[in-house]
């Protein structure tokens, strides 16, 4: 019998048995892969350099992870943003400046169209109350449409419309149709605006982690008890505590749970008593992302020989952005890049030998020729994973946050939820899951 | 070792079943349940009475129902439908002839306004291919946008916007902005017209069943090996056939499986190999709606003396929704009416005694203090039960089509789904469930 069960060991959950522990109480973390980190994943080239499956990035005002990393003695590497980015809208295809509110190269009726576009949604997403996005002013309104609605209304250019797509399929691996226009807002708002969540240069994409993202979660699991390839079953409710029991029959006795799985895969447990249907209907309703990142490795990182950073952006798939993923000091290039929405989709259904050629094909188009032969392809399909089935996170169809939205961090008696998608701050981000497990901890620790 | 097993003991599981049974092929059917019927349930009054407490009307076009009624030795017996409706919208509460095609009593504007926009939905509505809607002229457009949109582009008069939400909630339980707008076109036309489902005299809700909806599951049950109280937790596939395995450790093995479940449930059982993330993010993208289902008995159904039919329809709830339940023959009177979407959520979170005052306060508004004090109050919250969480069937957000539609019916090796949420025809009615059975198994009958 311990105080705490954790259920999931990604940035959530570990963040959150951290915080148990540190205030003197027991806590087990049992978890349903056979490593820690979630939705972040180390992989390793043919010639043994780390690379980073998953999530890899934070940024300015991801102030607890910072503080994290540092604590955790890592160190942050910024991500190669020397150079001039590739931009392809509408059939045009320019160079645009690596810097932070840099504007595509675009004829003046799509800069006009875009400007006017993006202040409009920026003053829009800065009336979102972050806290209860529900109570936001003309929430029902905002809740009522698609983004894509939305994008049609306000913008009149095509290219402008086309920024707007990538930007959603790049930020929710979802497309406009999917993404509540309150959500779309919430989200941007959650991790400032659109030009951090975009950006490299004081962004989102700003810095990495020397040796890769999973360090994070490996060391703080070092000091904690986790329990690996133990994927929870049953969670049942008692007078006097939790019992949590793994698919091999293991069961963990606590006095309160934290369940840090997205809440699309908390609502396939079985629980008893079943969830009252406020919880059991939000979790039918916060689907996740459609994504592949994909790897391809060169001899060289050739694109910086012609001034470019490595980074594209493009609306024609099927990768539609790309970065150089090249650590500092390693020899080769790494080309980095995603699949989204629905080319993750249509992808998804190809054989991995069709999708390396329309990888290299897309890398082709943006770095040149020599792009053409990558000496490793190596990808990972996230809607596959069975302990995540999609990626990056959650997003909210229309009507979800006005009718659901209260119930996402509401305890169930002793169960207390806790994971990226329960942030208001960096929402979706390893920031948002990091303050998410460590609030939810606070949350129970005044509870025992 | 049977040819087939079929999860779920509803319409659409029992239908398959026989079919599979009448070809000469052995089958094994499994229910969670402690009862067939799924989604369809018998009640009883305090003096015995039978009363539905889930699905209970077919009506014309409905060609399968009534053949299989017939089949099965069932009769079917009119709705009671002589006499008024009463009619509420934006503050005015009116009559209307319980007739097809009746128009409220509205203004002329309203009226105006009404006619135009039903006229627009029809026309769109005839466009879908009902087979396949994401094939449909426009497909992206119409599913990039809430149902809430296109009524607010479309309908000019409070009244007018108010009778559409009305409709979408009585039809979906759920609210315009869940809904796309593709998918309330198609479900309008995979039932005919907005009319046929609204009306009882030629329409959805025409005839009952005299006994009780729930026997036309028992009849078919009654000659085929259904297991209850067998919820399944685990479906495994070899290369000769498939293994699903209930909660308590029991196995079954058939050369094909037959799935029943709503999609979400279905998605949360264990599947061994995991599904592709093609049907995975489908299931997670099919919530069901938010529906109580009331009744209050009286000693006699007084509202027939004022000429009126016992049916309400209004924008204000909790009940919005009503009919005379009462059976021929029964001396008492029988009022149902349903707490639909935001009114089901909300009051889902009430007491039962709330429940009650607030559905009785609902239909004095309707028929007069006489409805004051019933006899008898009953309810069946179908978001609580936990092998439904949710009724009547599953809605589509919008992009949920045109991105996933494709793998609603699509088989996965050698497992194939089947229920309401499949058929193209009267998708979401009994009739539905049924033919998406019988279509399922003939499937299956040819690949065994």
């Amino acid at each position: 019998m311990t105080d705490v069960i954790v259920v999931g060991a990604g940035l959530a959950g570990l963040s959150a048995a951290r915080s148990v522990q540190a205030s003197g109480r027991s806590v087990v973390v049992v978890e349903a892969r056979d490593r820690v980190g979630g939705r972040t994943e180390a992989g390793r080239l043919e010639d043994g350099q780390w690379i980073e499956l998953g999530g890899q990035w934070i940024g300015p005002t991801q102030d607890r992870m910072y503080e994290l990393v540092g604590e955790l003695g890592l160190t942050p590497i910024p991500t190669y943003n020397d150079g001039d980015i590739v931009f392809g809208l509408c059939g045009r295809t320019g160079r645009l400046a690596g810097k932070k509110g840099a504007i595509p190269r675009l004829n003046p009726f799509a800069i006009a169209d875009l400007a006017q576009g993006t202040l409009r949604f920026a003053r829009l997403a800065r009336r979102i109350d972050l806290e209860r996005p529900w109570e936001s002013p003309d929430a029902e309104l905002l809740d009522g449409q698609t983004f894509r609605t939305w994008v049609r209304r306000n913008l009149r250019t095509p290219q402008g419309r086309a920024y707007f797509e990538l930007y959603c399929e790049a930020v929710f691996s979802a497309g406009l149709s999917d993404v509540s226009l309150l959500h779309a807002l919430f989200y941007t708002h959650s991790g400032t605006d659109m030009d951090t969540l975009m950006a490299v240069d004081r962004g989102a994409q700003q810095d990495r982690i020397d040796g890769g993202s999973l360090l994070i979660s490996e060391r703080m699991a070092a000091d904690l008890d986790v329990r690996l390839s133990s994927p929870v079953r049953t969670v049942s409710q008692m007078s006097s505590g939790v019992r949590v029991t793994t698919r091999d029959g293991t069961s963990y006795d606590a006095a309160r749970a934290i369940i840090t799985l997205p809440p699309t895969l908390a609502g396939r447990l079985e629980y008893d008593p079943v969830l009252p249907s406020w919880r059991d209907q939000l979790t039918q309703k916060l689907p996740a992302g459609s994504v592949f990142k994909v790897y391809a490795v060169y001899p060289t990182p050739f694109w910086r020989e012609d001034g470019l950073n490595g980074q594209a952006g493009s609306d024609v798939g099927p990768v539609k952005v790309t970065f150089d993923n090249t650590p500092p000091g390693y020899e080769r290039g790494i080309l980095m890049g995603f699949i989204e929405a629905g080319d993750g989709r249509h992808w998804a259904r190809r054989t991995p030998e069709e999708r390396r050629a329309a990888v290299v094909e897309s890398f082709v188009r943006y770095f040149g020729p020599r792009a053409a032969e990558p000496l490793e392809y190596v990808e990972r399909d996230w809607m596959a994973e069975e302990f995540s089935r999609g990626c990056y996170g959650a997003h909210l169809a229309p009507g979800v946050w006005t009718s659901y939205g209260a119930a996402l961090r509401e305890p169930v008696g002793r169960l207390h939820w806790a994971g990226a998608e329960c942030s208001p701050v960096w929402n979706g981000y390893m920031e948002g899951a990091v303050r998410s497990g460590e609030a939810t901890a606070a949350e129970v620790l005044r509870l025992l």
